[in-house]
């Protein structure tokens, strides 16, 4: 079935664009960079949305919305953010348009100039901190502890759906802390619930680290990030969270009255994940037959396809079929029963397996005469008969086993594919031939930093967490060094 | 405590205001017209959603996100669209920024202008029907179903917090189908879905209709609408639901196989509601001491206030309140227990009753004596003492009592400030003294409809479904008139 698909092996990236096409993910829009997510690309995001909701509820935070729109100045306001964020941007230059006095539909009325132009949001931390000054006398009003779910815009050169879209969609987390070390917990805190989602939901290995100076948020004064490994061995940034500092307070002016009745600026943090994630999930677990999706983010755990010839065969199935449901659904799994008589059997199987549907159950005649039917998993597209007397039970189970398998896997894969190296040839030779982490000493400097991204086209990914000291040289300059970065190329 | 509050009879307006200051719901930013949405007031907006995706998804749409972006162009091409919407807008020109070469932080970069400038989507049909010509080949491919919670801009003059601003909340369905009678079908069922959001989950009354050619949507064929009354005899456009016939697949060129192997235009409609409704929630039912919440829609049911001296009487309320709590809990209902010390017990009671919280309980030493416990609902601000014993089941049916009465209330309201007029005398009388919805018989052109706003700033709201046929003389011009339509002054 796969004729009109490209292989991983093939072309990597022809394959990544032919999933997100055959399962009718999302498109390119007639707006240069801007994507259409489609229902059924949408649907995962909402069951990202869901799950990442509920945990930042859990952990305290409400959610909140900001304007769309910035005052150009307020960019200016943080020197490093505006390096990083106020350059490449949707510019609001006007707010009218007329009719063209020379019939040409309509022009931009050059009367209605805006004093000020407006930027369409890159990322809020400066119209949030600007609303947070009015919020904050006292330390009675910490922390703040707000998030939005939130379209944000990015001017982009080279844009990949999902991977790198001029408009995405995804949440900020802004907090306001009366103390270094609360805001310090809280970056740690966000970071460990990303964690827990890519594991736990996506199925997903991650290493969670420290930024290097060079690749840290513009504004921040620390980035702790979660680094996850595509199949090509390319690594994807999935989800950050900055430890602020003061920076966006003395910005706009944000200070409170602590217990001392002392005036001191506020703490921040922020924190975001994206669509890109949906990118990640793609890469992660599919293969050469389409998406693979992990049931915790499955729009469709279970399609159930029955298998007939006559009316009557449908009817006898859809009868038995019906109590499975009910059954499925009590237990809280989303179920399709795809009796749509306009296609055959085959392009249903075809379908689902192309969607990454984690389970496909059929049944006909003979099945039913046997009191079973044919499950396959769409992970290993392994196939077995259960009994239909504990169906339900089974494939409760089955979704379980496929969702830690997915994890397993990308263990083991991220395991398989983390190597040393000890000198700059070993290095190259890695990332050339055999691609992946790589773990290698750097003499602390971003100058050095800056040199081997330009040489290798890797970055340093990030330091872990509890990274084990250890004396050695850097590989590129020789200089001394006391821990091994984990390096990667990356998306 | 209401010394810091307009009442409703002292100036409406300003009442309102003071009410989303004071319940917290929003506040204006630093961007003109676009509003901040405060937790409390987005946690009513999530209730809101959560709601309307669930009837939407059970009616058979699906959610889907198109670009935020839409070229200019595009809505030249429907000429009634371009009128209504294009004219006052966000117009992006530029898509970079640089470091001013006389130091003043960043300037627009006159190299990076937009051959086609992007305007921020005022409504998404154009950009839609634009991605719907790649989605639609044959009838098999209808209908489309889908739905959008987005943001839009439009660049009003004189903005209100939720009731008008430039930037807006809202959701955005576009359907596309085989036939003319299943696009208005549809139409139809969505107003109906937006009447039930609105009489079950806002506790408001609403009329449902079909508005007159000068209210309809720029691009539709018909308009249908529910109007709802507020407090101040204003009336105030709830929901909207547009039959758009052929005309965006006209523009944009979007044609079917039909089963007769025959190339058709396909039919189109669009149906929106935004946050415009939290403004009106707030004015249906919240009085001069703050907001009043219905409670389908209310982030905290139920707030439980314990009345102590020592932490040793605390610790017994509490307690006591635990297992209160659990059962509510378990009955799905949201309870806040504040025992927050820093705060009096007096500060707390205004505090819940300013945000609208429709069931107050209070506990004291004493209460626990007598096993039961001071019950305050919103609605009416009547307090019962209520056993402990039957306190959750009789919490429960209090809740659904309130639900029952507000919605009462505003039917009672409706019908009583519903009157007709037969003479203009008698039109402008009414207008001027009572307010209301006003039954007028109108000769049906749109130049009269056009004086009369223009003379008594009244609209016709809509023609109500089932409207009954009445001989009569039109109020401005004495023309004969087959039914009265409704009028009022509107929000």
């Amino acid at each position: 079935m796969a004729k009109d698909f490209s292989t991983r092996a093939e072309n990597y990236s022809q394959w990544y664009n032919d999933v997100v096409k055959k399962a009718d993910l999302a498109e390119n829009s007639a707006v240069r960079g801007c994507m259409v997510i489609k229902p059924y690309g949408y649907a995962i995001w909402e069951k990202m949305h869901d799950a990442l909701d509920k945990m930042f509820k859990e952990t305290g935070h409400t959610n909140a919305y900001f304007p769309l729109f910035i005052p150009k100045s307020f960019f200016s306001r943080e020197a490093h953010h505006v390096e990083g964020f106020a350059k490449e941007c949707a510019v609001i230059t006007h707010y009218r348009l007329k009719n063209d006095p020379n019939g040409g539909g309509v022009v931009v009325d050059p009367e209605a100039k805006l004093e000020e132009e407006l930027i369409v949001r890159p990322t809020s931390e400066t119209i949030i901190w600007d609303t947070y000054k009015n919020w904050i006398q006292s330390y009675r009003d910490l922390p703040i502890l707000c998030n939005q779910w939130a379209n944000v815009v990015r001017w982009e050169m080279r844009t990949r759906l999902f991977l790198r879209t001029a408009e995405f969609l995804w949440q900020e987390g802004h907090t306001a802390h009366a103390t270094r070390e609360e805001a310090i917990e809280e970056t740690r805190k966000m970071l460990n619930v990303y964690a827990d989602f890519a594991e736990k939901h996506m199925a997903m290995s991650v290493v969670r680290g420290v930024k290097s100076p060079n690749e840290r948020f513009a504004g921040a004064d620390d980035t702790y990030c979660i680094e996850a490994l595509m199949q090509d061995g390319k690594a994807l940034q999935a989800g950050t969270s900055h430890f602020l500092g003061q920076n966006f307070a003395k910005a706009f002016d944000v200070k409170f009255l602590n217990k001392e009745n002392q005036l001191e600026y506020v703490w921040a943090t922020s924190w975001g994940v994206s669509t890109r994630l949906i990118g990640a999930l793609i890469m992660t677990h599919s293969d050469d037959n389409g998406l693979v999706l992990p049931p915790a983010l499955a729009p469709i755990q279970v399609v159930i396809i029955p298998i007939y010839k006559s009316e009557e065969q449908l009817n006898q199935i859809t009868e038995k079929v019906q109590p499975l449901i009910q059954k499925l659904k009590d237990k809280g799994i989303s179920v399709k029963y795809d009796d749509d008589d306009s296609k055959r059997s085959g392009w249903k199987f075809n379908e689902y397996e192309v969607k990454g549907v984690p389970v496909r159950i059929a049944i006909g005649p003979r099945d039913l005469e046997n009191n079973h039917a044919e499950v396959c998993r769409r992970d290993t597209l392994e196939k077995t008969n259960i009994s239909l007397d504990t169906l339900d039970v089974e494939v409760e189970k089955l979704l379980a086993e496929i969702q830690q398998s997915l994890f397993d896997r990308t263990v083991k894969f991220r395991e398989d594919n983390t190597r040393k190296a000890d000198t700059w040839d070993e290095f190259v030779d890695i990332l050339d031939n055999q691609a992946g982490f790589v773990y290698a000493h750097w003499d602390g400097t971003p100058e050095t930093e800056e040199l081997i991204k330009e040489k290798a086209k890797a970055t340093i990914r990030c330091i872990p967490f509890n990274n084990p000291l250890e004396e050695g040289k850097c590989i590129l300059t020789g200089k001394p060094s006391k821990q091994r970065v984990l390096f990667a190329r990356a998306y």
